[in-house]
C-alpha cells in the first residue's frame, strides 16, 4: 500500500488494514448516490436490529421479575437460550422458509444455510432473525415456573424455525419472487402486530393450556391466588428496554432512511404512552389500584398494537389504538384469570390480544382510507389465518412433547424451583438462604 | 405489483408491501442527495431520540435505587407514567408552544394537537417530546417517597405541556417562523443545560420546599441523618443508562448528520468523565470516602454541564467543564443538606447547579470567543430568567396543588412505604417480608 | 438572521440557532455527496461507539452479579471510574501512542492532547476510546473482591495510556502515517479480539498471580470452593448489554457506513449465539448442570472469538469460530481453576482464550484464502506478541503496584467486604443488615 493512498484512506481506521474491504474503501473510486443509500439504509436497520436485539433483554427481565425468586434464572436462562438457537435455526431453515423464493405463495423454498449472498441480504437475515427471535421468546413468560428448560428449548426452535416463518411467508413473503398469498390479498401488518406479536401469543395461549397453571396458582374452587413477582424493578426495567426496542423493530421496518421514520417512531411512542394510560384507566373504573406492573404492560400492549399500522395512521389514531390496546389488556389478563389460564406474564393479553386489535387498527385508521369495510375484512382473515395456524401447530406441538420427553417439571422440582433443579445455580444466593440450604451444593 | 419492480424494490423489505410508501420505495425514481441528506438526518434523529427515551430508564433505576426499598417501584411507577402522560401533552400542547409560529418571541400559537406534518417535523416532534419528559421527570427523584402518585403526574403533565414548553419557546422557538426573545439575543444552550435541566432542576427546588422533607430526614436539632439508597446496583445502571442517552441528547441536536457530531460526542464523553473525577476530588479534598453515588452524580453533572456548550469548545475545556460541574455538585449537596433541603437523588446540585454552570462556560469557553463578557452577560440572564420562570411557576404551581388535591402522603401511607399504599405492589416481596406482611393482600 | 434564510433552515433544529455551525448547515449551499458520505459514516460510528460505552455497564453488572454482595458497589465502582480516568488518559496520551504519526512502526508520536483536530478525528478519537475503556476494564472482575481502589484505578490509567495503545500501534496504527509492524506484516485482526481482548485477558491474568485468590477460595488441599455470585440477574443482564455493544464494537469498526456492516454484524451475532451453545455443549458432555453463567460467558467468547475476523468469514464460520470458544471458555475455566487460579468472572477463559483462539479463527476461515498456513503463521505471531507484550508489562505493573502502594486490601478489609471499606457504601442496606450493622455509619 503505497503512502498517498494510506493517507486518504484515513478516515476509514481499521477498515483500510483490510485487503478484502479495500476496494469498497479505495478513495480514487468516489461513491456513488446509490451506494451511500445501500449504506445508509444498512446503517439504520442494524442500528434498529441491534435495539431488537435488546428486546430479548427485556423480556427476560421483565419475565423473570414476574416470576418468583426460585425461577428467576431458569426464566432468563430460557431467554437467553431460545436466542442463540434460535438463531442458528433461522439461519438454517427459518429465513428460508420465509424469505426465499416463494412461487405458490405458501411457502419459501430457497435460501436455506446461506452463504456467499449480497451485503444487503445479510443485513436483512440479521433484522429478520430478531424478529424470528421476538415471536419465540413471548411464550417463555407465560409458561414460567413449571415448564422444563430443554423442551422449552426445542419448542422455542420449532417456532423460530418452522411455525413463526411458514405464516411469515404468508404475509411478508417473498423478498427475492413470488409473493404471500395474504400479501397479495392486500393484508396490512408493517412490523408484525400478527406475524410477530399474535403468533408468539396464540402459541403461547397453546403452551399454556397443555403444560397447566402453576401448584397452588388457583385453589380449590378455582379461585386464583397471587403469586407476586420476586423483583418489580426488573419488571420496569425490562418493560423500558422494551419499548426502546420497539423503535428499533417499528422505524426498523422501513428497511430504508429515505421512508417515513419520523412519523413511524413518533406514532410508536404515542402508543406505547397511551397504552399505560389506557390500562390504567380501566383499572380506575374497575376501582382497582394503580398497577404498575398494569401500566408496563400496557404499554406493551400499546406497542404490540400500533406495529401493524405506525405507518399508516396520523398520530391520533396511534393514540387511540394505543390507548384501546392498552385498555384490553387488563380486561384480557380479569378474563383469563377468571377462566384459570396460569399466564405468568400475561403474554396472550398483551402479545395475542393486542396484536389482533392492532391489525384490525391498521385497517380502521389507514389515513388515506378511513374504517374501509373491505380492507377491515382482509385484516379480520389474516388474524383468524394467524389464530388458526399457530395455535393449532403450537398446540400440536406442546402435545407432543409433553406426551413424548415431558414438558412439565416434576412437581419436586417445581416445589424447590427450577433455578436449582435445572441450573444449579441460585439468583440471589445471599438473599434465599433457604433455597441454597436446600440444596448439596 | 409487477415482478420486475418486485425484484429491483427488494432491499425494502417489509415497506414494499405498502401502497402508501411505494412512491418512495419505487426503484425507477432514484434518490436524489437531498432526500438522501434527509433521510440521514432523520436516522440520526431518531437513533438519538430511542437514546434520550432510554434516558427515562436511567432516571428511574437512579432516583428508585436512592430510595428506600418501600418505595421503590413508587419512584418507577413516576418515571414511567410522566413519559406516558407526558408524551400526550406535548403532543397537544407543548410543541405547539415551544416551537409553533412565534411571532412575539414570547410564545408558539400553533402546530397543537399536531396531525398532517410533513415527514421531518414528525421527527422533531418526537425527538423534542424526548427532551420535554426530560425536563418533567428530573423533578420525582428530589421529592421521592414522599408525594403523591396523582398529584405528582398532574404536575409532570404541567411542566411538560406548560413550564418547559414556554421557556423553550424564548431560547429555541421557533423552527417555523418568529424567533424567540433569548435566542434573539443570542443566547446558546445548546442541548438543553438550562432549557431542559435548570428547569427541571429548580422545578425539583421548589417542589422540595413545597412538600418539605421526608419523616426523620433531619433529627430535632436539624442534624441531617442519613437515608441510604436500598439499591446502588440500579443507581450505578441507571448512570451507565444516562451517560449513554446523552450521547443521543447532545448528539441528536444537531439535528443533522453532516454538522460535527464527533467533537460534540467526544466533548460529551470527556465532561463526563471529568465530572466524576471532580466529584471524587472534592470528596477526598474534604477527606471524604469515595462515594460511587457521588461518583454517579458528579458524573451527570459533568454531562449537563457540557450540554449548552459541547458543540463550542475544545476538548480541554470540555474537560474542565465537566471537572467543575462534578465537584459542584458535591458542595452543593453539601450546602443543600445543611439548608435542610431534602432532595433524595441531588436533582437540583445535579441539574439546576450544573445547567448554570455550564451554560456560564459555554459562554467562557466558546472556541473562537474566549471568555467574551458581553457573550457571558448573556449567558448569565437567559440562567436568571429560567430561574425566575421555572422556579416560580413551579412554586405557585405545587402550591396550589398542595393547597388543593394534596401533594403530600398521609404520614401513615409515608410510614408504611408508597409502593404498597398507592400501588398495593410491593418491589421484592419475597425479600420484605415485613412489608408484606403489612398490608392484606 | 433574515426570515427567509430561517425557514429554509427549518429541518436543523437548534443547530440554527449557532453562529459556528451556520456555514455547515446554510440552505444555499448544497450538500455534496463527499460531506454525505462523511457524515453517514459519522453517525454510524458514534451510533456504534454509544453502544460500545454501553458495555461499561454490561462488564459492571456482570462481574458485580458474579462477585458477592459485599463487594458489589466496589466492583461497579472499579468499572465506572476506569471508564473515566481512563478517557482522560487515552485522550491525553493513548489515541497519540497508537494512531499519531507512527515512522518507525513501534510507536506513535504526535496527536497528544489533541486539539483542533478535523471532525471526522474528533470522531475517531471517540470510538477508539471507547475499546481502550474495554480493555482496561476486563481486568476488574478477574481481580474482583481484593484490590484496593486506588491501585486498580492507576492500573487501568496505565493500561489505558500505555499497555494497550502501544500494542495497538504495532497492529492499527497509524490513521496519519507510518504503518505498525503487525500491521505491515499483514496481520488481520479486524475490531480486537487481539488488541482489545487478549490484551486485557492477559494483564487480568498477570494481576490475578499477583493478587493471589479470595480467602478461602482454596482449601488447604488446593480444592477449589464455590463462591456464589450474589446476583445472577445482573450478570445475565450485563451479558445482553455486552452483545448488544458488540455489534457496535464489531460493526462501527468499518468506521464506514458503505463497507459491509451487514455481514460483520450477522456473523457477531451468529458466533455469540454459537459461543452459549459451545458453552452448554461442553458441560453436557462433562455432565455437568446447564450453568446460566457458562451460557453468558460462551456467548461472550463467541463475540471475542468473531471479532477477529468477522468481515472476512462465511455465516457457517463465523458460527463455527464462535462454538469452539464457547465451548473452549468453559474448558479454560475449569484448567485454570485446576490451576487455583482465581478469576472471579472468568476473564483470562474468555478473553484471553477466546482472543488467542479468534485471531487464529480469522487466519484459518479466510473466506477468499481458507486455512493458509502463512496468514495463520502471521496470526500466531500476532497472538505471542501480544502475550509477551502485555503479559510482561502488567506482571512488572502490578508487582511494582504490590511493592509499593500495595494491590491487596487488607484481610480484615476483604473480610469485612470493599463496599464498607473503600466507601463506606452497602449495595443493598436493607437486605445486608449485618454488612450495616458491622460499621458505625
Amino acid at each position: 500500500m503505497k503512502p498517498a493512498v494510506r493517507r486518504a484512506a484515513r478516515p476509514f481506521a481499521c477498515a483500510v488494514l483490510l485487503a478484502s474491504l479495500a476496494a469498497a474503501s479505495h478513495a480514487a473510486d468516489p461513491t456513488t448516490i446509490e451506494q451511500l443509500k445501500s449504506g445508509t439504509d444498512m446503517v439504520w436497520m442494524m442500528a434498529a436490529g441491534a435495539l431488537v436485539f435488546f428486546m430479548q433483554a427485556g423480556f427476560a427481565l421483565l419475565e423473570s421479575g414476574m416470576s418468583r425468586a426460585k425461577n428467576a434464572i431458569n426464566v432468563i436462562m430460557k431467554n437467553y437460550c431460545d436466542t442463540c438457537f434460535g438463531a442458528v435455526a433461522y439461519w438454517a431453515v427459518g429465513f428460508g422458509l420465509m424469505f426465499g423464493a416463494n412461487a405458490s405463495g405458501w411457502i419459501g423454498t430457497d435460501r436455506f444455510l446461506p452463504h456467499a449472498m449480497p451485503e444487503a441480504d445479510y443485513g436483512l437475515l440479521f433484522f429478520q432473525m430478531m424478529f424470528a427471535a421476538t415471536a419465540a421468546t413471548i411464550v417463555s413468560g407465560a409458561i414460567a415456573e413449571r415448564a422444563r428448560f430443554w423442551a422449552y428449548i426445542v419448542s422455542s426452535v420449532l417456532i423460530t424455525g418452522l411455525i413463526y416463518p411458514v405464516f411469515g411467508s404468508w404475509a411478508w413473503g417473498s423478498l427475492f419472487s413470488g409473493q404471500g398469498w395474504l400479501r397479495e390479498m392486500g393484508f396490512i401488518d408493517f412490523a408484525g402486530s400478527t406475524v410477530v406479536h399474535s403468533v408468539g401469543g396464540w402459541s403461547a395461549l397453546a403452551a399454556i393450556l397443555v403444560i397447566g397453571p402453576r401448584l397452588g396458582r388457583f385453589g380449590p374452587n378455582g379461585e386464583a391466588r397471587p403469586m407476586l413477582g420476586h423483583n418489580l424493578t426488573s419488571v420496569a426495567l425490562g418493560g423500558f428496554i422494551l419499548w426502546l426496542g420497539w423503535f428499533g423493530f417499528n422505524g426498523g421496518s422501513t428497511a430504508a432512511a429515505t421512508v417515513g421514520i419520523g412519523k413511524i417512531v413518533l406514532n410508536t411512542h404515542l402508543a406505547g404512552a397511551a397504552g399505560a394510560i389506557g390500562a390504567l384507566a380501566v383499572l380506575a373504573l374497575g376501582r382497582q389500584p394503580v398497577l404498575m406492573t398494569a401500566a408496563v404492560n400496557g404499554s406493551i400492549a400499546g406497542l404490540v398494537g400500533i406495529t401493524a399500522g405506525c405507518h399508516v395512521m396520523e398520530p391520533a389514531y396511534a393514540l387511540l389504538t394505543g390507548f384501546v390496546a392498552g385498555g384490553l389488556s387488563v380486561l384480557a389478563g380479569w378474563l383469563l384469570e377468571a377462566g384459570r389460564i396460569d399466564d405468568v406474564v400475561g403474554a396472550v393479553s398483551v402479545h395475542a390480544v393486542g396484536g389482533v386489535w392492532g391489525t384490525l387498527a391498521a385497517g380502521l385508521f389507514k389515513h388515506d382510507a378511513m374504517f374501509d369495510l373491505r380492507q377491515l375484512g382482509v385484516q379480520a382473515i389474516g388474524c383468524g389465518v394467524a389464530f388458526a395456524w399457530s395455535f393449532g401447530t403450537a398446540l400440536l406441538m406442546y402435545w407432543l412433547l409433553a406426551r413424548g420427553v415431558g414438558l412439565r417439571a416434576s412437581t419436586l422440582d417445581e416445589q424447590r424451583g427450577l433455578d436449582f433443579t435445572e441450573h444449579y445455580e441460585i439468583g440471589y444466593p445471599e438473599f434465599q438462604q433457604d433455597a441454597v440450604h436446600r440444596g448439596k451444593r
